[in-house]
């Protein structure tokens, strides 16, 4: 163990190597709301891909296990460590590296927080379109999960905004892929592979991401619906209409209850259409002109009206982005109400309904509940299970998960499986494809020292 | 081999299998035009994917090199056989299983035609927008390579447009990937490893693809610059711009001449304006309604002159759909010229005046010529190489791809590495990255079977 100290200290600086007691809590764990926090051996701040790789050449010979950590944002444990593992921190690495106007991209190290990315790129006109709720998220961890977020229904998830990558092999070589190209068809697309492999297959050192145009006008409108099955319905009709949404959420009326109540929301609908309502459709347009913006409002507001609105608002600016930042913030309200775990399952947007209404069904029969909110425009649903009784909860959850998987779908949409979702991945999908990836898996670490427990069993990995 | 036959033929059935001389030269090639054709042992006809798994088993018992075929339209030699191996063609596997407008996406097999799934999504108001310039490829064909063509500028390649694989392995398992659904992050993403892999890590046989809504409003800008750097300056400048045009196009002047002259353009492009021009960009754009469209064409108009156009022509309905196909037809008015080589590197789009340049002055020293046209908004050139030298051929290709490379570009862009362009890829591409693709593929394939020759040389594989 000294030895490995040493070592470690020798790549980073001793300053930058932390061991045992010394390591703070907050290392110790992700957001995840269900997965203990492990307290790692070691924690390195590496400031360069050859560091990283020294650090993943050591750990591979000592058969450490190595957990890299953004932001610690996650909410399916993907950054929890392995007890007396070796924890990455990408805090070090978060400089961008070059803003390139001309290609449409941005280069930048992993340990960056979107926050900042969005100050750099500001006045380019340009922006990162990947918008999951936390902005302190770092574009690392978003290549890790494959993140998602509100905006994902125009501009698509991680995976769609990350062109190239340079990244580290488990055996320590720096490898490049893709790169400031929008298409190439030479080889397999290692980039693709590691986007949403959660730091099992190799760790991001430097990360192209693909930026779009800033569109300077938008507006958000608001409709309650009576019938949940309404808004559901109404969704792929908007998408078809060529409308262009930015935005498509659904908020249930319980999870919209508790956002305007604990975050002050003030959104002018009267109690009598409150009350009669199930769910909410939010819907926000941009354009490049505010009269092509005030027209996709109206037809988007007659589109609603005609799919079954009680009524629709068009909210004002300083509203709107309050109504935002809330849904943003669901996750910590639903916590706050001691909700005891989280699901982000993606079905075929038609199959929604059907999906939330199995699913709520399955709660109730549990003696628990599952309310939430979610990308409509994408399948995306944000459920917050109540369900006290962990073993009930556990079947809850599986019973959920393989409904999903039953209607097309899949366990997460955004969040990634982690080590909280993981053995339920394991569970329910094809052996056969389990088999394939756990042989990509050696292919690219054979010692198989990235972040155990995530997506295959620790003793497999 | 008799054995081999008696098995191939009860599985597919006597009359879906043909062997040795009873196989027309049609399957021994597709459109490459370097690559010699090679007569296969055996042509399968499979009608299911069950029916597939079970030739993949026996061949990979037999240790017989599989090549998986579509329309046999590709442009690298993916689709040319090995000697004495198996050609499974996915001509009976033609149909389409479903077009859910709820989900906008449609359920195909593999050996469906451009033409055919353009035709059976007509009426929903939405198409497959992947649009390589030969409408006779196949969905199939698409994935393997990861097509492109001249609207991935605003809707992105295959790999953008598949959204999930029912796919056999070479050992024969049967998995399905990804789903109708717009994202997913659990486990890794084998629908996007298995698009672009050319038939070397598995056989797509059911896929699912993104549609889009029909825009019906749309116009052709094109205009003429006298100096080829403007052209390339001048794109990025328009996409930039927030107009989301679906055709972004150069085409140079040596290759317009010819179009014009082989396919009889009428442009109305005065010979003066012609004569002082190097090169073309072609503009198209489509919106929502006649008046937005007049807008768009107007803006483009007066950034394109702006930007040093010499003139700016909307083109009518007609002069405007003949262009596009004379752009398509390319290749063909190429070949017909005699060119010796086809090229279709990417590099970042603001490279490009420095890597068409770099390649022009490499074919002269070479005493050759390199001319052509290309997806100027993807950074994806596409070059006839007229250099009858065999040697000075492949050593100016090695130039003009090392050159790419170091612009931060690939070999291809669109139509894969096949047999034709592999060797280029193994010589200059890293080891390491390599080493690492061919641990992939043997994760997916051990016994070496599929498609060898491609991406790797035939004994790695």
């Amino acid at each position: 163990m000294g030895d490995i100290t040493a070592q470690f200290a020798d790549i980073v600086g001793s300053h930058n190597l932390l061991t045992g007691d010394a390591i703070p809590e907050d290392y110790w764990h992700d957001e995840v709301l269900t997965t203990a926090p492990q307290k790692p051996g070691y924690l390195a701040r590496p400031a360069s891909a050859e560091e990283v790789a020294q650090l993943l050449k050591v750990a591979t010979e000592q058969q450490l296990p190595v957990t890299a950590r953004g932001s610690g944002s996650g909410l399916s444990g993907a950054a929890v460590p392995v007890e007396g593992g070796l924890v990455i921190s990408f805090e070090r690495m978060n400089k961008v590296l070059e803003v390139d106007t001309t290609n449409q991209v941005a280069v930048v190290q992993p340990g960056i927080t979107l926050l900042e990315l969005d100050a750099a790129t500001a006045d380019t006109g340009l922006r990162y379109m990947v918008h999951p709720g936390e902005l302190s998220s770092s574009v690392g961890g978003n290549v890790g999960t494959n993140a998602g977020g509100m905006r994902a229904v125009k501009y698509g998830v991680a995976r769609h905004n990350v062109l190239g990558l340079q990244a580290v092999l488990a055996t320590g070589e720096i490898i490049r892929t893709g790169g400031k190209i929008a298409k190439v068809s030479a080889g397999y697309d290692l980039t693709q592979l590691i986007v949403g492999s959660e730091g099992t297959l190799a760790l991001a050192t430097e990360v192209i991401v693909k930026l779009h145009p800033r569109l300077d006008h938008s507006a958000t409108v608001l409709a309650p619906f009576a019938d949940f099955d309404q808004v559901m319905v109404a969704v792929p009709k908007i998408l078809a209409s060529g409308l262009i949404p930015y935005i498509v959420e659904y908020i249930d009326n319980m999870t919209m209850a508790a956002l305007v109540h604990t975050q002050n929301l003030e959104l002018g609908i009267p109690d009598k259409i409150r009350d009669n309502c199930q769910a909410y459709l939010v819907v926000a347009l941009e354009n490049l002109t505010p009269e092509r913006l005030d027209e996709d409002v109206e037809k988007a507001g007659e589109l609603m009206a005609e799919l079954g609105a009680i009524d629709v608002y068009v909210l004002e600016g300083g509203s709107a982005r309050k109504l935002i930042e809330a849904r943003e913030n669901a996750f910590w309200t639903l916590k706050a109400m001691g909700a005891d775990d989280l699901i982000d399952t993606v079905v075929p947007r038609g199959a929604m309904p059907k999906f939330l209404a199995g699913a709520r069904s399955l709660a109730t029969e549990a003696g628990g509940a599952a309310v939430g909110c979610g990308h409509a425009g994408d399948g995306n649903v944000h459920l917050a299970i109540f369900c006290k009784d962990h073993d009930k909860k556990k079947k809850l959850m599986t019973d959920i998960f393989a409904l999903a998987m039953e209607l097309g779908g899949a366990i997460s949409g955004e969040h990634g499986l982690g080590r909280a979702k993981s053995p339920y991945y394991l569970k329910l999908e094809d052996p056969a494809k389990v088999d394939l990836m756990r042989r990509i898996k050696q292919s690219f670490d054979p010692a198989g020292i990235l972040n155990p427990g995530v997506l295959f069993a620790a003793r497999d990995a």
